[in-house]
């Protein structure tokens, strides 16, 4: 039963004018590869913004460029599964992410021919895996990238992923390495134009975002492999917190990482056991991903679990 | 004489690690640029972050993804002037921004007389102006491309900027059209660790920033041909607003814009007058930019001043 509180939440949130069309897509998606027997991943990646004024200014962010969810994006495509990628905008896409920051610097005007437009000599060792790997998955229709911005839109789109996962069964992880909002303001209590920046201070009160896990787990998708993410600064609460999420909201996997050592290390922490997956420096110095092992193991998981 | 309280509130900032690199590049551009004789325009663009607490994974944002300030500084570089670009981390770099949004999209690699990575033909046209302008203002030194995330950054980077262009004297603009944080939490008041969701509400009770428009213009940069931007939600605010901050701030020009409109209108208000610069349906559908009759007519009236 879903709870009253995320209930009424749900209710008060204003649908954006592109989420039929945004839904449309994930159906369309999900329904193609349920129909080839494929495995799926739903990929949260990015943070989400609560306005603080109805047109909004302001916003309150969380700390993500969506590094995590756009490199596991990658390992989950390479280990066959079809990956909807629900994603803030303008955060860090798969494979794009792996393209040097300025690409102008990169490119260059050539007359001969005709006019063409060519990567320079130097550049295109290291840019051929990426330009191939992105085609060749976008070719073969097995990554759908949805975009939100705020809190509203995301959790939107989230149930309505969920929804469409449900015809997977046991098929379908939910990966959710989106930054979520914990505080927002409702919407009936947002200022509708800019903040005036007078009187000295402002005072802000934000309430607690409903936990969406727990609607996720007993009703959205109740049988897919849900994976949730525990991003601490204090190494003292990491795990004590990671395995409390796991009793609370009965999911099947809490990976826990400290802000500043998520690239070389995280723990899969399950109902079973707690297993540390961490990189070397050499690893880290010969420019492995700490997403490469943990997805494969996280994978070889789901399919023990599937079998 | 500095305002007791921006001095203060000066003190009291952390210098980041990268600020003495970054600054020895402002002056590194300043001064060649001097050398030679050239007007210069500081441009700041994109917006700031409030941390909410040290060890950062909530900030307060503003929104803006830094289009007027790319913009405007590829008007201003074709007008001769030397650009230095004071810009939020990851927001709209100039020339770059017109650039697909997924450049892999229109990239294949070929593999005739060895492998080259090169831009599909459909996409050639439109790009090679971007590719050819862009080389060009960076071979000619006239682009200085310098980041910032939070507003504490911004604003000793901003000093330092100021400091540097006083040698121009009157052949300096400042283009303030980054959208700088009205309010934060002083350095002091933050928690270290990631803000625990627990108990139900969060209270964030924020100061002031000092406006720095005023020391900016009185000791930072006292030559110098200032404009600021006045960003606002509610028509019946702007011109007032805008008059006001000219008559309290002493500087010489606000540009006036209202958020749904801004890429089609904006106001130039000086202490002797008050001019539109709007573009026509005909004008947007044709691709044509606003910042293109805005920036001709600051140069315009800039050229004025020094003859």
């Amino acid at each position: 039963m879903t709870s009253p509180r995320s209930t009424a939440f749900f209710e008060g949130l204003t649908i954006s004018d592109n989420f039929e069309s945004r839904k449309l897509e994930v159906d369309e998606f999900t329904t193609r590869h349920a129909g080839l027997g494929n495995r799926i991943v739903l990929i949260t990646s990015g943070g989400t913004t609560v306005p603080l004024e109805s047109r909004t200014v302001r916003f309150i962010d969380n700390f993500s460029i969506g590094t995590r969810g756009a490199t596991s994006a990658e390992y989950f495509l390479k280990q066959g599964y079809a990956v909807l990628f629900l994603h803030r905008h303008r955060s860090l896409q798969p494979f794009h992410h792996r393209v040097n920051k300025n690409i102008l610097d990169v490119l260059s005007v050539e007359e001969s021919n005709g006019t063409t437009i060519k990567v320079q000599a130097p550049f295109v060792a290291s840019l051929v895996p990426v330009v191939q790997q992105y085609h060749h998955y976008h070719d073969s229709g097995m990554l759908c990238q949805v975009d939100f911005t705020t809190l509203e839109e995301y959790l939107l789109l989230l149930r309505a992923a969920c929804h469409a996962l449900q015809v997977f069964e046991k098929s379908a992880i939910i990966y959710l390495a989106a930054a979520v909002s914990d505080f927002y303001i409702p919407a009936g209590q947002l200022p509708e134009h800019k903040i005036q920046s007078s009187g000295g201070k402002l005072q802000l009160s934000l309430e607690m975002t409903p936990k969406m896990l727990k609607p996720l787990v007993k009703e959205w998708a109740p049988q897919a492999f849900t994976v949730s993410f525990k991003l601490e600064t204090d190494p003292e609460l990491l795990v004590s917190k990671a395995k409390g999420a796991l009793e609370t909201y009965q999911h099947q996997m809490v990976i826990a990482n400290l802000l500043h050592t998520r690239k070389r290390e995280v723990v899969m922490i399950t109902m079973d056991m707690e297993e540390k997956v961490s990189l070397t420096d050499e690893d880290l110095d010969s420019g492995k991903e700490i997403e490469e092992p943990l997805i494969a193991k996280l994978v070889a998981i789901h399919r023990e679990m599937l079998s």
